[in-house]
């Protein structure tokens, strides 16, 4: 029998279950609002009668590895319990892995949405197509996440907070970010940042319509239509992101000297409007990206830093949550 | 019989072949000029006679496990060509693995003096203390090296460039560091940064004496003493340097998020003077330390994010070199 596994995005606005097979096939999806107003036990409740009806449905001609949820961060591992997580309001201190298991028959993994998007992105995505089993990805969506997979499996760090790529120190006179710092990556390259930038520059054009989460989305991609189409102004947003990115790339590349690091999430879309500044500033800020630098820094060659759009699109994070548990377990230590 | 191992301390002045046990007691000694004038060839062959000489004492007695050797950086890992080596001008493009492997019969692992000295911080030093198999190391001479033990074992990344933390963007205004880049940490917290400042602001009384690799850290321990002695400016350079590595540990903990991060190398001997500073910045500029920060910075804690001192002192490169051929093999990957 096909072995398959359950993968789950809790997201904070909508909800997916998705059965997955070890490729990463497709055998069954069910999708609905989150309504997290609605508080966690009764979100966890919905969340695992569809895990149910799921499971039930293929059963019978498959073999069941488990679950995987990836939730919004952040959360701390191996046992993940949410920590005031900005798009689950009144989710803090969840225990969401013990919630789960208490309430399903079955092994429950959970972890990070950030982490499950670089995780598909690793098995599945650019890390599949390149035969690379190590990557980097920074998601550009609301805020920046970041996910590190080393030699196969997530590094999660000591309590799960590793790969959050989109804080700590870049542009020490930056504008303040959430996370209390200043000049972090995530307040030039996030959709809310190069959206926020245009309303500052009176582009009102790209920003008037919407303030919420999808519209932010929206807005951040009017601007990169406004920005192909030649306006000097929003191009420079997006050049600026580009720098940004090129500077945390620096930093990521001298640190870890991974063959792979994906950008994916809303803004990557901009991919042409970003990258060239991104990849001039990597190369003056990293001498270990000029040391093993591809003669052309979009196509891959092995043995070379490669940085590149992510493949999987707004699936990665359901994809990887799926993951989990088809992942091999690494050994235990000699 | 015992199991011994030999490490080399392949440095740009001197050179020292040491036998170990596994608990890092030393049987054997021997140390001598490098003569890097003399040419990589007849330095390897003294290097490899030495070798010879402590294996021939102890192999009746004990049981050999092999030779590691560390070497100046940058060197591509695994097999360990040499890359510009600033330490060893003259040694471009040298094959050090290969020329030590032609010449003994023994198994030969060569790596990064930077990376040595995190491998012997993790297994005997303050990794040992705690009870934790995961670290960065900073060694803050000359210039700023680094080095990632993960689980027990160096992360060398893509070809050996991995733990490169004394360069890449931090304070882009800052002074233009040798990497090609502008304001690294190396810039601010090696030994020859915190000598060269002190000129810039005519604290000649600290750098009069010595302009050599070795009066570069008499100079860097003299400009300690005076900030000790209560030098204002003096005090600030070293300020100055606490600042900077904040900054660069705020981007390494949201990164890695490690348990431990040891500072090791010459100017970690000023600890008193730069700490402070260096914990209020870090405090500042990552919300992962904050959220897994000790009650006391200078106080081990279990689960909690810990920066110290590194205990090995100049013995950690040797040390590391001689762990080598004696840290299990990582195991295949399911």
């Amino acid at each position: 029998m096909e072995v398959f596994s359950i993968g789950v995005d809790l997201g904070g606005s909508n909800l997916r279950v998705g059965a997955f097979t070890v490729r990463g096939e497709r055998l069954k999806l069910i999708a609905f609002p989150t309504n997290a107003a609605s508080g966690p036990a009764a979100v966890i409740d919905s969340m695992c009668e569809a895990i149910r009806v799921v499971h039930e449905e293929l059963v019978a001609t498959h073999e069941f590895a488990g679950v995987g949820v990836g939730s919004p961060g952040p959360l701390s591992l191996p046992d993940g319990v949410l920590h005031q997580p900005p798009n689950l309001p009144g989710w803090d201190g969840v225990e969401l892995r013990r919630e789960i298991t208490e309430r399903l028959p079955w092994p429950v993994w959970v972890n990070s949405d950030a982490n499950m998007a670089a995780l598909a992105e690793c098995r599945l995505g650019a890390g599949a197509e390149y035969g690379v089993d190590s990557l980097c990805m920074i998601t550009l969506g609301t805020g920046v996440g970041g996910g590190i997979v080393l030699d196969g499996h997530l590094w999660h760090g000591l309590n799960g907070a590793a790969g959050e790529v989109g804080h700590g120190p870049l542009i020490l006179n930056g504008p303040p970010c959430a996370c209390g710092a200043r000049g972090c990556l995530e307040v030039y390259a996030s959709a809310t940042a190069v959206v926020r930038r245009a309303r500052e520059l009176n582009l009102v054009a790209a920003t008037e319509a919407h303030s919420d989460e999808a519209g932010t989305q929206l807005n951040a991609a009017k601007l990169a239509q406004m920005a192909e189409a030649g306006d000097a102004v929003a191009r420079s947003i997006y050049e600026q992101a580009g720098h940004a990115l090129g500077l945390g790339l620096a930093n990521l590349v001298n640190t870890l000297n991974l063959p792979l690091y994906t950008i994916g999430g809303g803004v990557s879309a901009a991919w042409n409007l970003f990258a060239p500044r991104m990849f001039a500033t990597l190369e003056e800020f990293s001498y270990v990206y000029r040391m093993s630098q591809p003669r052309d820094p979009n196509q891959y060659e092995a043995g070379k830093t490669h940085i590149c759009r992510a493949r999987l699109g707004s699936d990665a994070g359901l994809l990887g949550a799926a993951m989990l548990p088809l992942v091999p377990r690494p050994l235990p230590r000699a």
